[in-house]
């Protein structure tokens, strides 16, 4: 039995996905979402958004989703809640299977899955996000002006954001896994410089506690716990969503999708968007002008004007 | 007599220039937004904007702007009424001038005054923007379902944008001032493909007629005017606003500014963001997007991590 085809199937409800659904059914495309669980990506799991332009009170990042959702949806986008496993990316009509068991049929696809962080599982941790546990500063600092805060891990990202931090907090604790950070010296020297941060090495953190707000963490081979009121986790770095793509289109060399000046995976007719890209800064709003791009140029694949160019970025 | 020196100056407050501002005061950087008039640009002619992600309403793009302006004033940063005429990009502090006859200084700063079409200058036309004149079908065609428009021009804009508005116009008539489209062959033909599109070629719109939307389009040589609801004006590109640089600052041979993948120009130190970059796509969301880039990098760069790459785009 054939299932319709549809022009586009957007894979992953994200601001990515869901900014492409809104470009490709206003353009009278006819367009379905397929989206594992709203909750599940780094915008699902915002506790508050302040920073996107345009939308003025400080929304969780579900309401922020609900809203973009709605817009698509009254274009005429359908949504539907499933998982992705495979995909046949090849050829004129390309194929998503799903965890269900179906197979969904388009003349596009675009991929919005995003990216996701190994959790650290430390204990507390999961019950205490949005309310003092954060993985962005550039998102949340503002929120801890004049209070003291830690920072969890010793890469590039940890050193940055302890930077931005220190123009908000009283006090920066820089707690670093191991006995040296893993940035250059120069920039290393400029956390020395900044006179609110602390960088403590070798700590380990026991856990995170606290019952409304982050309230302590407890550090190994400490008797008082450190007292603070933030506390920023860079452990691992996060890693683009690519299990369903079974090696069909070319992946870069530091793991995440390639694509072309027009958002056009390896695969023609395919496109993506979001934290699946390369990216050194992860804002809702980047990604969504992403999926708006990704969106207009399967628009004019769709209407055959696309001139394929092999100039990946 | 020195001036006060701000960490940002951001030239220009259209939605890459206001995203930028939101981002850079709300990382605590002393932030001056010098804005010629918020009527002058694209987003602020805009008559309703429907498809920005996560804004369900269709406002105005004045309303738009104004929503991530008071965003951005809200974090601390200042907005002024002025011109730039001039800037000093040159050393650890920059000067804008301005019309006015001040000289403002800044840490680093960020251009973002988009581009501007040569006006047309049709008789009508200007009275009747957003009352059925439109330069963007990508963002209007949706208005014009089951009605009669007119395209008026023969480059690829032109082209792309009657076959965007097939989908949704009862007719299109595509009105090209010469005797030939200035596209590719294959593309040329997906237009005779279209069975609601009719190339009418040596046409010369005289003027837009019409009250309180469009009704007609005068043409030289006939007699009869064509009757039409929508009127979408691809005559003459859009340029990037450059004439403040001065040459000071590289462009590409397109005639748009160069930066490099921190949104970085070729004065470290010196960002751009928007429509005074090449692109193909305008829309609001993308240079939004492109805005809150051009604000963390240039806070990198305040903070002294940024590691200047030559690599432009």
């Amino acid at each position: 039995m054939q299932t319709e085809l549809f022009d586009v199937i957007i894979v992953g409800g994200g601001p990515a996905g869901s900014s492409a659904a809104l470009y490709t059914s206003r353009a009278a495309q006819k367009t379905l979402v397929i989206d594992k669980d709203p909750h599940a990506g780094a915008l699902g799991m915002a506790h508050s958004i302040a920073n996107y332009p345009g939308v003025p009170d400080a929304l969780t990042g579900m309401e922020l989703l609900g809203l973009m959702k709605r817009q698509a949806v009254s274009f005429g986008a359908i949504y539907r809640n499933d998982k992705v496993t495979a995909i046949d990316p090849d050829g004129p009509e390309k194929t998503v299977f799903t965890v269900s068991g179906n197979a969904f049929r388009a003349k596009t696809l675009i991929l919005a899955t995003g990216a996701m962080g190994k959790s650290s599982e430390i204990p507390g941790e999961k019950k205490l996000v949005g309310k003092g546990v954060s993985y962005c500063a550039t998102c949340d600092a503002a929120f801890y002006r004049g209070r003291a805060v830690a920072v969890y891990g010793k890469n590039r990202e940890a050193v940055e954001e302890a930077l931005v931090l220190s123009r908000f907090a009283s006090t920066v604790m820089l707690l670093c896994p191991g006995g040296k950070l893993a940035v250059p010296e120069e920039e290393a020297e400029l956390l020395h410089r900044a006179e609110n941060v602390e960088i403590r090495y070798h700590s380990r953190v026991l856990s995170v506690n606290g019952e409304m707000g982050v309230e302590s963490l407890s550090l190994e081979g400490a008797v008082d716990p450190l007292a603070v009121e933030g506390f920023f986790i860079y452990l691992s770095g996060s890693a683009p969503v690519l299990d369903f793509i079974g090696g069909r289109l070319e992946i870069s060399s530091c793991g995440c999708l390639k694509v072309d000046r027009e958002f056009m995976t390896s695969s023609p007719g395919v496109f993506a968007a979001g934290d699946m890209l390369c990216k050194e800064i992860k804002q809702a709003v980047i990604v969504a002008g992403e999926g708006c791009q990704a969106a207009l140029y399967a628009g004019k694949y769709l209407r055959g004007t696309t001139i394929h160019r092999a100039d990946y970025h």
